[in-house]
């Protein structure tokens, strides 16, 4: 069997997510152990040779490589705190999703309970999980990640291990979801703002990609722009941009759509003009996005 | 001279779009006469042999074809009014940026005036105007369009004309823009987020830069459910993914950040859950975008 000399797995939560990551290791030949709150969402993956565990403690018991994937981490560590004595000498990676606060609190319970503790975070999709190209993020314990590197990459080919604070996968993971949100939201604004016309996304999409395509260009003189606090305004200044932005704003409203995503991103704008940054360029909103404390 | 058999051309406005278009047409070899509010800002171009004009009405007369750049169409209404009489018979193009509304009542005042009246849209920065991959968006009077293609090609080989309406290339302009300044500000916030804990901007960029490649792929999906207003939540559901947005707003909180248009995301998601959408995919947020009238 394909299995036999394979390191067995654990993987608690069966969210769509946490299918995914059960199904990647059966198809890489791990023994999986699996366990979810709502017990019938494991049996698909047991007719496909997993074995469904009754509690959490069993399921933990049953090898050295424990996964969590669930909604919070009130939620992970609900589900892991009691049987915190058979975690002890185990490795847990959660897969969750949360602050970077919570990670590190986490690996504050970690310690106390002998728990080598990595965190993790996943950047694509479901039906990406698996394939070479799959990004997931991991910070904390490097021993944890050394030892279980070739287990993990059954997940995805494209494993990074970002250094040993357990907060640091967490932020790039909000990070990167904030972009993803807002590009998002900012598309499906759009969308409706021509179809409100009579265009069809269909017809509207292709200058869409095409103006995707600027971004990562644009891109490197922002980072530039931040990482130094110059931020010229030569091809293009705040006061200019706001301007059109005030007419996206309008737009918008005159065809009765929802302004609140880029009324906020004119609110920055302006209060970067009003501290005297009109001539900057747009990476010049970083100085007001730092709120003033007090 | 290279410009002997060219069309003469008028450039009015001077910022910096309006110098790169006349540096463009001067480039092909196109008699260019410009006109600016502040002359000093022809100085460069009458350097490269362009004719600088006393006033708006002796710069029209120059030719049959009329470009004008400015600020907003407040602006080049106020500028292009008086001598429309001189204007009456030629070819205006206006790539100022403004709302479909305002385009459409120039429209009018064209109409009423005799002048043949295209509108545009510049949807690159200013150092990509006159190369081939420079997109340009044109709109309304399908005769002038057609017969000043070949000079407007000086200006950037990526010209699409997109319909007799002349609200249109400025409704697609506008919805551009609003994608583009949404995902930079959200590029800003998350550039600062990772820096309020140490992680330079270009220590991230090559993350930001991998999860804008995974964009494009996401907007068919997006798209096809806006064309079809069905929003499949199979892979990922708005419950699950407000929780996520709710982590990036509590991250950003505690970093003493702006959340503002990060949570004007999660206020229209926060709508859609409301109204019964929880289990759908994110494009369902259209349903809100769009206000309910009354
Ligand atoms: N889906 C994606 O595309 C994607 C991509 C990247 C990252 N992620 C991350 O992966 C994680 C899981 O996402 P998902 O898509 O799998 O979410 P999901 O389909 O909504 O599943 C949620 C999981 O959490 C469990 N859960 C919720 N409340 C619980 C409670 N009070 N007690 C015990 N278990 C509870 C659910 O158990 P029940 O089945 O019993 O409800 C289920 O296993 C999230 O952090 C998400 O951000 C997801
Ligand atoms: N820059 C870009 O990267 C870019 C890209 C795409 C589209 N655009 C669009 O191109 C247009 C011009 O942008 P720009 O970058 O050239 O802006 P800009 O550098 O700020 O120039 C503004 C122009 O408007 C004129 N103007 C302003 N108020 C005026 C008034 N009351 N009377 C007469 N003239 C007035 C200015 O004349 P003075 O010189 O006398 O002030 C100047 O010619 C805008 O619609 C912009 O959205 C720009």
């Amino acid at each position: 069997m394909a299995g036999e000399n394979r390191a067995p797995v654990t993987v608690i939560g069966l969210g769509a997510m946490g299918q995914a990551l059960a199904g990647a290791f059966l198809a890489a030949g791990h023994p999986t152990t699996v366990w979810n709150r709502t017990a019938r969402k494991a049996d698909a993956l047991v007719a496909r040779g997993a074995v469904r565990a009754g509690t959490p403690a069993e399921a933990v018991k049953a090898g050295d490589l424990v996964i969590v994937c669930v909604v919070d981490y009130q939620v992970s560590q609900a589900i892991l705190d009691p049987p915190a004595a058979e975690l002890a000498g185990r490795t847990l990676v959660n897969l969750t999703s949360d602050t970077p606060e919570r990670a590190r609190e986490a690996a504050v319970w970690a310690a106390e309970h002998g728990i080598d503790y990595l965190d993790g975070a996943i950047m694509v999709p479901t039906p990406v999980i698996g394939s070479p190209q799959a990004l997931l993020l991991y910070s904390g314990s490097r021993t944890a990640y050394e030892a279980h590197e070739a287990t993990l990459k059954a997940l995805g080919g494209n494993g990074r291990y970002l250094g040993a604070d357990h907060g640091i996968a967490p932020l790039y993971d909000l990070a990167l979801l904030n972009v993803f949100y807002s590009s998002m939201a900012a598309m499906v604004h759009s969308l409706t703002m021509v179809g409100a016309d009579g265009v069809t996304a269909e017809e509207f999409l292709p200058y869409i990609k095409q103006f995707f395509a600027l971004l990562p260009g644009m891109a490197d003189q922002v980072a530039h722009g931040i990482d130094t606090g110059s931020y010229p305004g030569d091809l293009g200044n705040l006061t200019m941009e706001a301007v059109g932005v005030d007419h996206i704003v309008e737009a918008s409203e005159s065809r009765n759509l929802d302004t609140g995503p880029i009324a906020a991103v004119r609110a920055l704008m302006g209060r970067a003009i009003a501290d005297g940054r009109g001539g900057d360029g747009f990476a010049a909103v970083t100085e007001v996005i730092r709120r003033a404390i007090g």
